[in-house]
Parts: structure tokens; C-alpha cells; sequence
């Protein structure tokens, strides 16, 4: 292990912990002790089971936040694992083990980047922060939200934020993430009355009352998007009717559905389409709202431009503006008015049985990570 | 409970019998003891689990036939019965208990009629015949429909059926059912692609595909019915997709659907009109077709003439001629080239708690059921 780079040994240091959400497993320790020792004022923040810090090293000027997590997702079927999930090994140039790409690798080249960054410039301008949860992965209640909310509350300001989730696709640094679409789903039930198949005119099946409907909402045209957004998107994740039996006419349906949305619209204006739709059917019905989080877009600007400098410089190439995928922790820390930005690993085989990163392009990471910090705070002085 | 009337006393021994389906309980020896008694040539066609006979008195000359069932529908929790399900007690001229009403008052009905009907015409001209199966609340498998293809083997005819089920809707013999549409079922099982709902172009919703197929056959007219049938009636019966996530797309939908066809129409084509809608939503499919039973109806005549006839005289009431409902084992014997028509005693709470019957009706019923025997064997003379 004594050739392998600082970024790698922290990194399997920290997979080697079993923090499967919303668990730590100790991983929060080893990073606050590597932090203290730059001269990082550290805050514990736990909030129910989820542990939280806030760390951050200068008084003065805009502050840079490193977000991230450490629990990861369940293992599954340790026996179809390559190696034990929690113990981490190289094998062909691939570090593999629960938490590589989604986020260890991350976290591991965050604290080496800053490292490499403040023995540079001890003496740096402006404030370097982290803020890291055990409860990405989770519920996401007690984890980075709280967080934010606290900050907000005693008037912390985050002017650029970078999440170390996994943005890469094929290459490191070949798409990094500005924004992310909102999310909420709608849990619909259609009223009709049960009844026997060989007495229609007795029944009103909640079936035949809503297909059209939802044929409709499946195949309305919500928003074209815009520049940074694909348009908005409607899916429908469950519907159930029925008794088992063939010969009962049902006396409800349910259906849930999940729109993702770009910054063109928000949950207000969609809920209102969605009723209208539902009106214009006649429908009966009950729905019950969850709103999972806005939209954020960080617009091309100092951070952007700071990131795609640095990832040219410390691994050649330009990487793409993208909002695509799930909903992250980045649209909390937008709440508080920061530019935020993802980027990190490729996230081919995050979520999923031989999670893995290319074990080499860990340390790149810590350079690109270190070239923003360069880019940001001590370039463009 | 001497002064019970012939019919009621055979009804309340017929309900004493716990027959719950396939079970006889007895019952079938009941009757076949009275009817050997009468001279009725008795055979008993026993098939599984389940007893039939077939009995016949007179070797020529047309067939009148009594159809009907000893078993009976579950009786649901005991408690809430007015009096236990199986220990009958007349309550305000009502005879209580499981099966009063579907079918053996009208088993009862039929036997006293026949014993009434041969006291006065013992040497009777044609053929009369009960055709009795304890399979009619089950799978109806090993039930009528296999006696009648014994018999239709060996070339015994039936020219007229009575089926004992309880037709009548307010006041006996309001309604006689010389018909039932015909019934079969699909299970459909339309493809997608499974994926995640923030990757919408990676999925393909099969609950987006289906929706407006499904409306579509919904709102289908398949036929205007006829002068004896309603329209064709389609029903969604059960629907099912989704994982239970609300963030997942499904990878496939299923559905039930039951088609209530009038003699307009026939399996094969109501099965391609299905088809083509599903070609036209070009959706990738499979479905399982389950065949209940052909539609069958008896236009006015002789049968129908001497129904309405006894009932005008022993009920004071002109039947309407109904193909409402379900499907029965008139369908089955139907294929014998019987006229078939169904009569029976108030329908109103057959197969529920407390099911009953107007104890007075019985004898009514009786009656009636010896007015028909009158008006084919002996007026029409
Ligand atoms: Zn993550
Ligand atoms: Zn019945």
C-alpha cells in the first residue's frame, strides 16, 4: 500500500468503513482530523441518526464549500461482489468497493486537494469550506437540509459550492453538472363504483376514467425546456385497480406519478395543468402531493469557467454543461444563493453490485479539485 | 311445522343441508327419492367431486327439462346471519337461510310441481327430466356441462329447459330470462422498459403506452345489442404496474378485461377489433384469452308462450322477457338445442348475508312450474 497515491489510501481508508445509509461508520472522523490539522474550525451538526460537519479555514472573503457524503447504498448480494464491498481493492487499475465512485473517491480527493492547496498557499484569500452528511443517500431530512437551514440562519454565506457527486461519464471531467431539475409526484386516486361486469350500467369503473386521462397527461407536451434544461417530464411510476377477481368492476384506481422539471416551470403551474387535465375528464379523485425540491441552475460563470479551466488543464478536456439525472444535494445549498456546480467520478457503476473508479483518476481528481481552488482564489487575483 | 306447505317443508330440508359448493350434502338423494317415487327413471352421473343426476319419466314425445344446482355460495361470517344459514326459519313471511333464494326453493318448487303435475296426469304424454348438478357456484367443470355432453352423446334430446334460477326482481315471475350474453376474458400484458423516472429517454412506460389503447377500447361502441340483447359490454377488471418506487418506470403493465357479448357478435370477432386497436397503439404485447361461454337465447315460442301463460294465471303478472345478468347453465344446454328459459323465485339477495325468500312464493313458484307442465303436455292437446 506504500506506493499508492494520498488520494488513494484516503479513499480506501474511508470505503473500507461501512457506513450504509444513514450510517457514518467513522468516515466523518478521518476527514475532520485531516481538516483540524489544516487549521479547519470544525462543527458537528448531527441531527437525529445523521451525522453532519461544517468545517471551514479563513475568516474573510467568498467561500468555496466542498459538499459531499459518506453513506452509500445498500451493498446487495455481497457473493456476487468481485471483492468484499467494504474492502476496497485495486485490481486492473480499478479501485473497487462500495462508495468508490458514489462519493468516497470524491471526498478522498477533496481533503488531498485542499491539502496540496493550503500547503501552497497557507496564506490564501477567502474562506474553504466542507459540508458533509451521512443522509444523501437516505431520507434526505436530517442531512444536508438541516444543515443549510442552520447556516442560513446565522447569515452564512456560500458563494461557490462543488459536489463531489459522480458527474462523469466516460472520461473524468467530461461532463460536470450545473443544475438539476426539480421533482415532485402526485399519488392519485380515481373514485368509481364497484361493481359486477355483468351489470355495467350498475358499475362506473375507475379504469375507463382515467386511461384517457392519463393518456393525456403521458402525452402532453409540458415545457421545450430551456438552454440548460431538457423540457419537463411527466411519468406515471404505479397504477393498481382491480380485485383479482375478473368478473368485479373496481370502485377506485391508484396511480402515482413524478414530474421532473426545469427552471421554466415550478410546482404550482404543473399541479394546476395536472387538475385541469383531471377537471377536463370529470374525473372523481383525490390526489396527494410530495414536493421533492426545486430546480437549481448555476449559469455559466466564475465557478463554471474556474472548473472547466482546471479540468482542461489537469485532464485535458472540456467538459459539457449538463442538468440531466436525479435530484441531489446541490438544490439545498443553492437555497442559499451559491453558485453550484457537481462534479466527480464516472458514475457507470454507482448504485449497482462491483461499484468501481479508475483508481488512477482519483488523483487527477484531487488536481482538478486543487486547480479550482488555484483558478478561484489565487489566478484571477 | 305441520302447517307448512309440501314445497316449503322440501326447501327447508333442501337449506338444512350444508351444500356449500362443490359439496352436495344430500340433497340430490332428497329429490332423487321423491322422484323415483313418481316413476322417474333416476341416473346418477357423478363426475370429481361433483354429483349429478339426470331423470326422465316417459320414453317419448318432446322433453320438458328442470335445470338447476344443490350448491350454494359460501355463507360469509355465520354471525351476521339472522338465524345460522343452515337451520332455515320463516321471519315475517320470509324463509331465511343459504340457498332459499338460488336454488332450492326453486328445486323444491320443481319437485312438488312435478308430483302435483303427475297426481293429475299419470299417464302424461311427452317427457319430463330434472337435470341437476352441485357444480354451478364453482368452476362449472364437472357440472352440467359434462352431463350434457353424456347426453348429447348418446343422442338424448331436450327440446325444453326450465332453469330454476331465480329470474324475478320484485314480485314473482316479474322477469323470466330467455337468454344470457356470452363471456370471455383477457389478460394483457403490454412491454416497456424499466428504467428511472429522471431518465426518461433510457425507459419506456408501458403504463403511458397502454393508457390510451385502453380508453380507447373503453370508449368502443362494439355493437347496438338486438332486440333481446343489451350493447356488448367491455370492462377493465384489474390493472397493475409499478414497483411500489415512485421513482421507477415500470418494464411491464397488466390488465384484465371481461367482454359481455350479445348474439350480434362472436368471440373471434370481438378478439380481432381488440387486436387491431392494440396494432394500431403499436404497442409489443401479449394476451391470454380465457373463454366463458357462448351467448344463447330462446325466442319467443311454444316454451315461452306457456311460461308467460302460467305465470298471467297463477301469478297475476305478465313476465318480461330479460338477458340481463351473468352467465348461467342454461348455456350449456342450450348446445342440446333446448329452448331455454330461466324462472325462480326474487333475486334480491342471492349470494349475500340473510339471503331470503317470500315463503308464500314457493308455493307460487310450484304452481307456476305445473301451469307450464299443463300448457305443453296438456292444453296444447
Ligand atoms: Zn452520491
Ligand atoms: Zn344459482
Amino acid at each position: 500500500m506504500s506506493d499508492l497515491s494520498p488520494t488513494l489510501k484516503l479513499a480506501i481508508d474511508l470505503i473500507s468503513r461501512p457506513s450504509v445509509t444513514p450510517e457514518d461508520a467513522g468516515c466523518q472522523e478521518v476527514m475532520i482530523q485531516r481538516l483540524e490539522k489544516l487549521g479547519f474550525k470544525v462543527e458537528k451538526m448531527p441531527f437525529g441518526k445523521v451525522k453532519n460537519f461544517y468545517a471551514k479555514r479563513g475568516d474573510s472573503g467568498p467561500n468555496l464549500c466542498f459538499a459531499g457524503h459518506t453513506d452509500v447504498v445498500p451493498t446487495g448480494p455481497e457473493s456476487e461482489w468481485k471483492v468484499p464491498p467494504f474492502q476496497p481493492e485495486i485490481i486492473d487499475g480499478m479501485l473497487y468497493g462500495r462508495g468508490a465512485a458514489d462519493m468516497k473517491g470524491s471526498l478522498a480527493a477533496m481533503v488531498t486537494a485542499v491539502e496540496n492547496f493550503v500547503q501552497a498557499h497557507p496564506n490564501h484569500p477567502g474562506q474553504i469550506s466542507f459540508l458533509i452528511t451521512s443522509d444523501e443517500e437516505g431520507p434526505f431530512v436530517d442531512g444536508t437540509t438541516r444543515v443549510v437551514d442552520a447556516l442560513m440562519e446565522r447569515n452564512e454565506k456560500v458563494d461557490w459550492c462543488i459536489v463531489g457527486e459522480p458527474s462523469s461519464t466516460k472520461q473524468l471531467g467530461d461532463i460536470i453538472k450545473n443544475g438539476r431539475r426539480g421533482s415532485f409526484s402526485g399519488d392519485l386516486t380515481v373514485y368509481g363504483k364497484q361493481g359486477h361486469v355483468a351489470y355495467p350500467h350498475l358499475a362506473v369503473n375507475p379504469i375507463h376514467l382515467a386511461a384517457p386521462a392519463l393518456a393525456e397527461m403521458a402525452n402532453t407536451h409540458w415545457d421545450n425546456g430551456n438552454d440548460f434544461f431538457p423540457p419537463t417530464s411527466f411519468q406515471v411510476s404505479n397504477i393498481q385497480a382491480g380485485t383479482g377477481a375478473t368478473n368485479v368492476v373496481p370502485g377506485t384506481l391508484k396511480a402515482q406519478f413524478n414530474f421532473r422539471f426545469s427552471s421554466e416551470l415550478d410546482f404550482d403551474a404543473l399541479k394546476e395543468r395536472v387538475l385541469s387535465i383531471l377537471e377536463q375528464h370529470q374525473l372523481e379523485y383525490h390526489i396527494d402531493w410530495t414536493y421533492n425540491g426545486l430546480p437549481f441552475l448555476t449559469k455559466p460563470g466564475e465557478l463554471v469557467d474556474a472548473m472547466i479551466k482546471a479540468i482542461e488543464t489537469n485532464a485535458g478536456i472540456t467538459p459539457e454543461l449538463s442538468t440531466s439525472g436525479g435530484t441531489s444535494d446541490g438544490r439545498f445549498i443553492a437555497k442559499m444563493g451559491a453558485q453550484v456546480v457537481e462534479l466527480g467520478p464516472i458514475n457507470a457503476t454507482i448504485h449497482q453490485i462491483n461499484e468501481c473508479v479508475d483508481a488512477n483518476s482519483l488523483e487527477q481528481l484531487s488536481n482538478v479539485y486543487s486547480g479550482i481552488l488555484e483558478n478561484l482564489f489565487v489566478k484571477t487575483k
